[in-house]
């Protein structure tokens, strides 16, 4: 035999694989994963040209050596095995034989040398950062990243480092360093800032694809244990390291919107509202919104707002509630997927909607005393 | 307000309408449930036409009638709200007013008198038959009927009553009513009997179709309290009342085939396996077998079996274990598929696969002294 593996242990890395070793791919060898057995580990590594991951397995290594088997045929195969050591045993032709317990497979394999290399990386360049803070600027952004294919450079979550800005004006002693993650599809904007150690590469901003967004915040999940990320950029790629995971990521080559721009200023029309009464509301209410526009109006009255919508088929519905207002009437309508997107991603008991009038964009966040607030979601207005 | 009905007592009558009430359909009405108030009650009506479903829930009725509204929207509707008394109004034009808590919703309606109705039944027809059985002879042998559309006539379950065989020639008193059912997509052919009270209207056999045939077991799902239904058949139609629940399923108008003559006679190689061990070695041996034909080969020799597989692009399996059997060597293919659903639906610990040879169906039953079998699964034999 070539090496010996425990089946959970194999089992559990090639299923981190098989989001990214392609099911339908036209170039065959992408639908592998590429085996490489040396000292005491097994490596696996898969990719998809723009994800890349690649696992440090224990094992039993009895002589070195390297194949490409089928990514999704060797993952069913191990799941079905019995909680056994399995053998591996490399044969001619690039073929290899498992055993395991009485069972015998001799899998098809492919010129492991051509297995495409994932891109270079330096140990020096990494710095390290909580993975809690990664997942959480994670899920408080990338809702609102674009999935229409045609709008690629809003297809991800723009990465971006600066100082936080001085207190006080005068006082500026030039603040702690902080993360900040955009993200757009163009009706609605969600931004979080975040203190966090320097990170290199990302001065000037980098657009990380939706796509590993969601694959690094995946082995984020299966990896519970680790506190503790390795991360860096370089002009095209960005790498990631937690425990024995090692991800490469290829960044979006485009230029993300002039995001400053669009956040309002002058939304002087605050409603302070409870997370849940306002979610519950919304969600009532915008059964009867059209499943095309998902529009629902807010109607705006002395210490009072009406929510309601209609739908040509299906009827209307209506909900009032009580808040603090004292402002002119509004009446002003919004997409209910896109706030209830919003608020899901809110911690707090109590949020913000700050208006300006009934054709500029809206802002919720979190209620706080901080400001500028580090987190937010800008939502354009819709006409009802 | 026309009625009054709690919550939760609405939302579990829509629910259960959800499966009929069409979505998709040509004929708006069929989309919607028809809803009626009358004394203590609110009855709920589905139908796709096929398959008809009536509840009686709990109401309070402040002036009696009857609406017809969306079902899907109406479940969306209630769904989402608060636990409390729901307020019902019926309104010119067919619409209902809808008030729960500070919702208000208005809801378009048609006539209900153009819901159609029911097939009517006569309530001295029915008798009573355990849940607990009726689920464990369709769960036995639905698995096997046809998807296939153009096969009209095979996709249901037979379901046809008769005396048991009498003992012992000459002893015959005729024996207890049996009921059996009976499914086949002539690949293979499930069948049980147990013994069960007379049923009207199925002494010739009828075909209930698969997708009646699942509504029941649904139905018996969640009304899992209800130790026995009423049951019994016409010409044309099945009744069903369970609890609060009566479901009407139009049967399939056709001949089922002449299942008797195709049950194997002289199948003289008996297998006994454990059923965990086969079943457990078929999921192994068969992620090497063919998408398309899920074909594994058995190889009999003197007191030992192996199963092996072949895919033309990821290569062979094998595994062999250790069984009684003395006679002459067999090679013999079957769907994998096909022998796991049949093994699912054996309680027994150990199975019999009894044998002709290469050429001839197999037969896989419980092990059990009853003759003959009253539970067993026949499938065809396939060249691999």
């Amino acid at each position: 035999m070539n090496f010996d593996i425990d089946k959970r242990e194999f089992l559990k890395g090639l299923s981190l694989m098989q989001s990214v070793a392609g099911r339908k791919t036209t170039l065959p060898i992408l639908s592998h994963i590429l085996m490489q057995w040396e000292k005491n580990f097994l490596y696996l590594t898969g990719t998809d040209l723009e994800t890349g991951i690649r696992e440090e397995l224990s094992a039993t290594i009895l002589q070195e050596g390297k194949a490409s088997v089928s990514g999704k045929k060797l993952y069913e195969i191990v799941r079905e095995l019995p909680d056994e050591t399995i053998h591996i045993q490399k044969k001619e032709n690039h073929w290899i034989t498992l055993q395991c317990g009485k069972s015998i497979f001799n899998i098809a394999g492919l010129d492991p040398d051509e297995f495409p290399s994932l891109p270079g990386y330096q140990d020096e360049y990494f710095s390290k950062i909580s993975t809690h803070l990664m997942r959480e600027m994670i899920e408080k952004t990338v809702y609102a990243a674009s999935n229409e294919e045609s709008r690629y450079h809003l297809n991800g979550v723009l990465f971006i480092q600066k100082k936080q800005d001085s207190g006080p004006s005068g006082t500026g002693q030039g603040g702690q360093e902080i993360l900040r993650m955009v993200a757009t599809d163009g009706h609605r904007l969600s931004l979080i800032d975040r203190e966090s150690p320097t990170i290199r590469g990302i001065e000037k901003g980098i657009i990380m694809p939706k796509k590993g967004v969601l694959e690094i915040k995946k082995i984020m999940g299966d990896r519970d244990g680790e506190e503790e990320m390795e991360i860096y950029f370089d002009q095209t790629h960005g790498f990631f390291k937690m425990g024995k995971s090692l991800m490469v990521i290829r960044l979006i080559d485009g230029e993300f919107p002039e995001y400053e721009q669009v956040i309002p200023k002058g939304n002087d029309k605050k409603l302070v509202m409870e997370k849940e009464k306002i979610y519950g509301c919304l969600r009532r209410v915008s059964t009867m919104a059209s499943e095309r526009v998902e529009g629902v109006k807010f109607s705006l009255r002395k210490n009072s707002v009406e929510l309601s919508s209609y739908h040509q088929d299906f009827g209307d519905a209506k909900e009032e509630f009580e808040l603090v207002y004292e402002g002119a009437p509004i009446e002003i309508g919004f997409n209910a997927r896109y706030l209830m997107e919003a608020l899901n991603v809110i911690d707090t008991g109590e949020i913000v909607i700050e208006l300006k009038d009934e054709g500029n964009p809206g802002i919720i966040k979190p209620l706080s005393s901080i400001e500028p607030s580090n987190q937010f979601c800008i939502i354009m207005p819709m006409r009802i």
